[in-house]
């Protein structure tokens, strides 16, 4: 390709790549004509970590061409643009993030992070490519084709599924990889690496498969990302690092993330660890900060809406005590360093996006404008493109598919002819024991009974990807609704995000499922036997295509209603389940370490859904 | 493959990676036994720039498999090793060496430099490439998989052939690389890209070949290596990193490679510019040194007995003022993250070559011992594995071909009929001026003459890959012996690699040019008409395969005979053209900015030689 022709820069390949990059050359040297020079009060360089006072930075459709000096680019300019009060700093970055977790479609995303830095995000994508693997890439690529500036750099997910004991509506493997790597430079890599029993232990169903995408990951130069949940002793820190994964993001304590980062792991630090950890770190005297990121993981809307996007991580960094520019580098060209994305994002230099946040005030990073793909898109934290409207296909759209209508019956757990009781394997949110408890449970009409007065109900994940009517169930202590006819359901049930339910009555449970089912996908929520308040999540079952105040009042209605109920509780290992809505189930149904007892849809390997993760062991829901 | 099978831990292939991190796994968990446990005093983790006292290193077979306080590791272990009295550090690396120009074969290359620190060198191979393009990675490969413990990670040269102008001994673009990034996992990328006007201007004769090349590494998600030199105004610095181009090594003062650093190049810093650029980035409070690493780009074999190898570089750095834990990070982790090698290479982490380097003075760098592959391969500067016998085969021993014995008639340079004296156009070593300079020089039996008392000598470069006795020549001021007939050549000619000839007399040239046929090349010293020193480099016309000493004392005996010559000489641009000996006549044929006027092998476009290689002028030599 040749200069004189001008390359369409939206996740470009190699080849418009380099006719970029030839046009740009020229642009720099004032061969030819630039579009826009940005001129700032000053600019930081991360690479030096150093400001530069007023500084121009010029742009060539969406690259930076040249920065220096006011006054110093040689060559012609369309427009110019002064911004004497505003310290420019880089666009932001996500190191691993699930956009499903905002529950937003990209280009809905890009609205609500862009105002508040976020220009690029390695989208950890394995939430939909468990929905549906083989559309990952078309579907992360989309939105920026439609017009989107935020760049997704997608990592397909390594577990999908996420173990061996699960199937569903997505298998990546060795080939799938490969063919992803090869398809778009945008893929980074491989995302976190999670079901650890799967990656030491040969005899694990996913063995294969999971090492099948670290070496496709590999043999393209990609990164293979960890995730090392609960791994704090020394030998699995060190076994971590030998498989080859690079990262983790999972550490909650300062030691934690000390052994991880001095065992050759690049450490991404989320907010709820982040000011224990950096405080550590300061008091450790660390003087190099290269490899370490920081990044949200998952976070919804509403809170994005609250607290910021990764500007929010930003922030708290510095008030945890971390100098406000080493902060930033832990958004920028840390996080683009790691991730081999240099050359796009990561820092104000010849040749990247030119992403852009002007700050009014460094010390408390206040935003005041954003530029992405080299224009404005945001005033304070107003989004000033227009969203592009997707009309997102059917195999986005219709994601959830259980059969036909559930009934009460589905959720019944019959007993052993002639029995008055039963024992039932019973499991709390966040189950991180190597037994399940056993509980005695009331026999009725030869099915056994919850337990409302020791906080014990029932817990059920449904196949929403084979048809078949599937339904796992079993009982569950610490959540739920203790108000009777009660449920509540959603199809976000991490990792495999079938839909997961819990109710005090099997007829709610129905319900519950079937007005989801109605809605594409969402939340519902039963009270009393009625259809109280539902979320809609009508794209993969995961995320919704509007605007994320629309979404944030549908939650908060959702929320009102879930006040309303009686909710068991009962506290476990995580300090982040809490009393009250328990919005965070979505999380409980997640098959990677440090689980070890889970209940998934019903498989093959394990028919009613409980089984070992760590192990593989299988076990009747009641006995 | 699984972890039963013992996978050969040689240039890797990604099918092979993965069965060493499998095996890994299970040996740092305790799985599985250990080779080597390597208990040292005190231990640098690179990603901290921290210090641990009483440490161990568990090994196996080649890699590392377990880091932690000694007695920590919980598995079996064959082997013992306490090192109470040394700080262990990472294997240095190189991040820009030709290894061509310590003039020694591969094997013997690790011999030399191995005691010295220096455990991976990224082979910027463009010289080998020139000769025979083709085998480039079979070249680079080649001594490992014999059994040498130095990891090279080839980059095949972008300068192949160095400029449009030229042709030879290989031929590389697009296909070509693309194909060596799929072949071999141990390429890191593109070497060098240092013709800028091929970079910018479309209209010259390698910008396609060039482009190719580059957009071949961005496909595969490799390195695009930069060579900046003279490149010192803002637009072009910005110009450069625009193109994609990832570094430089070229900067010669503070404020350039300060400019080139804060514009998003990676740095790569040279002893000859060490000094004054550290204590410029001191003065300057610089903080952050993760963009920087050290390298040596050429040294030869004797400089390297004399002064070291990469640990020269890390003394350099300490003695200017740098602290040694980020000189050594300079070495190590920083150009390894650059690389993108850090699976493997830059740091004592799980999952990395075992490439411990033991310093028993870590302030003054003094290396005790090294290990490199997971045993001790040094004691002092002494090299202890066997060196392997490496039969090179002819296409690597038999690369100079001129096609017949050159005579005195080759070297002369006809007036046209009639003249008295012709004008000649002329160049001085070094000349980077965008003229020529023009004497006029007198006419006798139809030849233009030398004028030793103008200090006017002749220049030759001999085509070695034709085998067509092809000879470009002209008039060269300021270099070259004025002892009469007496001539010194050489087939390292930076960078097309063809023989260069400096003489007082045609004759004495031919003599010295067909000496080096004779031995495939090398160096040929001819005084007053006899064959006084000969130099072999029997291997690509650069190499030697043998011990490092003993090429040293064939130099020394070449430099001896030499100084028993005249030498004329006259300053020029570069402070490292010296009096006396003109051994760095090597590079002064390099066709590369800053160059312009150089003389290159006839070829179509330049039939004569001269040419100006940043316009792509032709001019005759005499007029």
């Amino acid at each position: 390709m040749r200069p004189d022709v001008t390359p369409v820069d939206i996740n470009p390949d190699s080849a418009t790549e380099i006719a970029i990059r030839q046009q740009l050359t020229l642009v720099a040297l004032g061969k030819a004509p630039a579009d826009v020079a940005l001129r700032v009060g000053r600019l930081l360089d991360v690479a030096t970590r150093c400001w530069s006072e007023d500084q121009e930075i010029v742009i060539k459709d969406r690259r930076i061409a040249y920065v220096g000096p006011a006054g110093s680019y040689p060559g012609e300019v369309a427009l110019r643009v002064h911004e004497p009060d505003l310290a420019a700093v880089p666009g932001l970055g996500e190191v691993h993030k699930h956009i499903e977790s905002s529950h937003l479609t990209p280009e809905w995303e890009a609205a609500l992070v862009l105002p508040r830095g976020n220009t690029w995000t390695c989208e950890a994508s394995h939430e939909f490519s468990n929905v549906n693997g083989g559309k990952t890439l078309e579907f992360w690529l989309k939105a920026r084709e439609a017009g989107s500036p935020l760049k997704i750099f997608p990592l397909p997910g390594s577990a999908v599924p996420p173990t061996g004991y699960e199937h569903g509506g997505g298998y990546l493997g060795y080939d799938e990889q490969k063919a992803f790597l090869k398809q778009s430079l945008m893929v980074a890599g491989l995302d976190e690496v999670m079901d650890w029993p799967a990656v030491w232990n040969r005899d694990n169903p996913s063995y294969d498969r999971l090492w099948g995408m670290i070496r496709a990951t590999f043999e393209q130069r990609g990164v293979v990302e960890g995730h090392a949940a609960g791994i704090r002793d020394l030998p699995t820190i060190n076994a971590f690092a030998a498989a080859g994964l690079a990262s983790d993001h999972e550490a909650w304590t300062f030691e934690e993330f000390w052994d991880k980062l001095s065992h050759g792991l690049f450490m991404e630090l989320r907010p709820h660890s982040l000011p224990d950890v950096i405080t550590g770190l300061l008091q450790r005297g660390l003087s190099d900060w290269s490899q370490i990121a920081f990044t949200t993981d998952d976070r919804s809307a509403s809170d994005t809406l609250k607290l910021g996007a990764t500007d929010y991580n930003v922030r708290l960094a510095i008030e945890s005590g971390l100098a406000p520019e080493i902060a930033i580098q832990c958004a920028t060209i840390n996080p683009a360093r790691h991730m081999r994305l240099t050359p796009w994002v990561g820092s104000i230099a010849p040749g990247r996006y030119a992403d852009i946040v002007l700050l009014s005030n460094v010390e408390r990073f206040e935003i005041a404008k954003v530029w992405a793909d080299g224009r404005q898109v945001s005033e304070d934290t107003r989004y000033l493109p227009d969203v592009p409207r997707i009309d997102w296909p059917d195999w986005a759209t219709k994601t959830v598919n259980i059969g036909r209508p559930l009934v009460a019956a589905d959720f019944a757990i019959a007993a052993e002819p002639g029995r008055a009781t039963m024992q039932a394997a019973v499991l709390r949110p966040f189950h991180w024991a190597d037994d399940f408890l056993v509980y005695e449970l009331p026999v009725e009409d030869g099915l056994v009974q919850r337990d409302a007065s020791r906080n014990i109900t029932k817990f059920s994940v449904v196949d929403r990807f084979s048809g078949q009517a599937a339904v796992s169930k079993m009982f569950w202590i610490g959540c739920g609704p203790r108000t009777p006819d009660t449920a509540l359901a959603c199809s976000m049930a991490h990792d495999k995000h079938n839909i997961w339910c819990v109710g005090s009555s099997d007829a709610a449970m129905a319900l519950a499922v079937n007005a989801i089912a109605d809605n594409d996908g969402g939340w519902a929520l039963v009270r009393e036997g009625q259809v109280v308040a539902t979320v809609r999540y009508e794209v993969a079952g995961l995320m919704t295509c509007r605007a994320p105040e629309a979404l944030h009042a549908e939650m908060q209605a959702l929320y009102a209603e879930g006040d309303k109920i009686d909710w068991m509780y009962e506290p476990t290992f995580s300090p982040r389940w809490f009393p009250g809505f328990p919005e965070r189930l979505a999380f409980a149904t997640l098959t990677c370490a440090p689980w070890r007892w889970v209940l998934v849809a019903p498989s093959d390997y394990a028919p009613q859904g409980l089984v070992n993760v760590q192990t593989g062991a299988v076990q009747p829901v009641v006995f």
